[in-house]
């Protein structure tokens, strides 16, 4: 059944996603209205996701609601900053109301879960393709950024990179795993965590920080040369989930945690005498983080293994390289 | 030559668009820093441009990002709003680069023109498609919004709708004009211009306000709709361009001044009491807009002839219908 553009909107996502007494004007007009809070910098970013390049034909769409969202909300994670609203860019090939329905409640959920509020939006006829537009607030002057990082600072990483990978392969039939791994490793490509409350407790503890969304190897060398800095990666300190390596085995699922994009983590510096602080208020295993290396002054992002560096081909996934 | 993804980004987006003292952290990191200014609202849009959709395949590329940029614009002058800050999400299919360099220098320029700073972009690979998201600000409580329209308030257009459906044509070889002509109607098409200063002036004249994107007659509808009115429009009333009739004929002329889309003129009501306060304070041959109709209380929206209703067809560009 073919819908007119107007009435989509209106249907799937005029009520998407929380509400907050900070929107004055939401979806419906040219624009939307919004209060910003003082004290507070804006922070803003977009991400697209394209059918074919970051995610299959045929994934599941309310995955693909809930990506679309979750990789901006990483963003702002990565930031320290608290979400607040989103816009949303959707070109679609047809009005499909079961994917539609299926992709506004991903995207909802998640939305609801940040009480992020969608205030606007365009839907366009095309070949299928997502931007979200992401804006909240951090408080002025306290914003992680890439280049705050010093030789010696400790390097951690959340979570257990290389998942999203191998989930991403799994659905693809490009690997095999166990049940149950497999179910865990699919979650992890499907349905990422944005790392919101570690990016917001991150503040006054981290130097800098950077999501994980290319590969944990490329995505530490841009924190590293947005800071002037290189890096050692410490390979035996990677964290594995037990997931990863049943799926993937221990050698292959270290070059996943390395070089697999779409993650989600945060990868961040702490200078080494801020560690212990860091430590006692976000233990580790509470928080899911952990040590993998530190910055250098030298310019060179490597890995080593028991001393000794190692030759890496990938860099981390890169658009049109 | 192939360009890395960050290379791109680097060489034809991080100094776009003007230098904002407003901006604390621009493009490159995860996401942009900006300071809100105390005691205004935020006024934020997306919207997107498909190849093939918004514009033929092979289109200008200095006129595409002069599109993506204007029509965002277009949205926060419909609300009355000071434009600030932009973000690009551009999916290419390929990184090339005379296509990019071109593409942007329109956004560029128009960025300049009206001092609005690129602050972040995602560059992504795919089948050709723009969004861009536009940031501004409005004083508090002053923004024009579409709902704001009474019975008998008075409606006008800005400019000479109806100028960029027959340039879109004359692109496409759907049309044939005398050279001059036919110049000034694909400038319409290729370059609108957001009217921005008089979108600000109509804030505490006008009642509501929309921007002429998908033809006069269906967002003069929606403006209708919006303040639980309906509308009638004056056949005689509306404003031709020479060129369009030149290349149209009067009667052709009419049709796509009332349903042709890509104007992005102004739409707007004011109470029939303010009307020579408006004038007086903007007069209407500098400032370029004219009486077309009035709001009624019946919910029906209709063209009129020397007193009689006319039968039409086409009630504005709407994708999926």
């Amino acid at each position: 059944m073919a819908l007119s553009e107007f009435g989509l909107i209106a249907r799937y996502f005029a009520a998407c996603g929380a509400g907050r007494p900070d929107v004055r004007l939401g979806v419906g007009d040219d624009a939307a209205l919004l209060v910003c809070p003082p004290g507070q910098e804006l922070a803003a970013a977009i991400d697209t996701l394209v059918e074919g390049v970051h995610f299959p034909p045929g994934c599941s769409a309310a995955s693909t609601g809930h990506r679309a969202l979750a990789v901006n909300l990483s963003d702002l994670a990565a930031m320290g900053a608290q979400p607040a609203w989103a816009l949303l860019a959707l070109t679609l090939p047809s009005a499909d109301e079961a994917w539609l329905s299926a992709f506004s409640q991903g995207l909802d959920r998640l939305a609801r879960a940040h009480e992020v509020a969608l205030v606007g939006g365009d839907t366009t006829h095309g070949p299928l393709c997502i931007s979200v537009q992401i804006l909240g607030h951090v408080p002025a002057g306290t914003a992680l950024r890439r280049s705050g990082g010093s030789p010696g600072d400790i390097l951690f990483v959340s979570g257990t990179p290389g998942d999203a990978a191998a989930g991403l392969m799994l659905e693809q039939g490009r690997l095999a795993a166990a049940p149950e791994a497999a179910a865990a490793l699919r979650e992890r490509f499907l349905f990422p965590t944005p790392r919101l409350a570690l990016g917001a407790r991150l503040r006054g503890h981290a130097s800098a920080c950077i999501d994980v969304s290319d590969g944990l190897l490329g995505d530490a060398g841009k924190l590293a040369a947005a800071s002037g800095c290189g890096a050692e990666l410490l390979l035996e300190e990677l964290p594995l989930s037990a997931a990863l390596v049943a799926a993937a085995g221990e050698t292959r699922a270290r070059e996943l945690a390395l070089t697999g994009g779409d993650d989600y983590e945060l990868c961040f510096s702490v200078p080494a005498e801020r560690v212990a602080a860091l430590q006692q208020e976000l233990p580790p295993g509470e928080w899911g983080y952990r040590a993998i290396g530190r910055l250098r002054a030298a310019a060179d992002v490597y890995v080593s293994s028991a001393g000794r560096r190692l030759a890496l081909a990938a860099a981390g996934y890169d658009h049109f390289s």
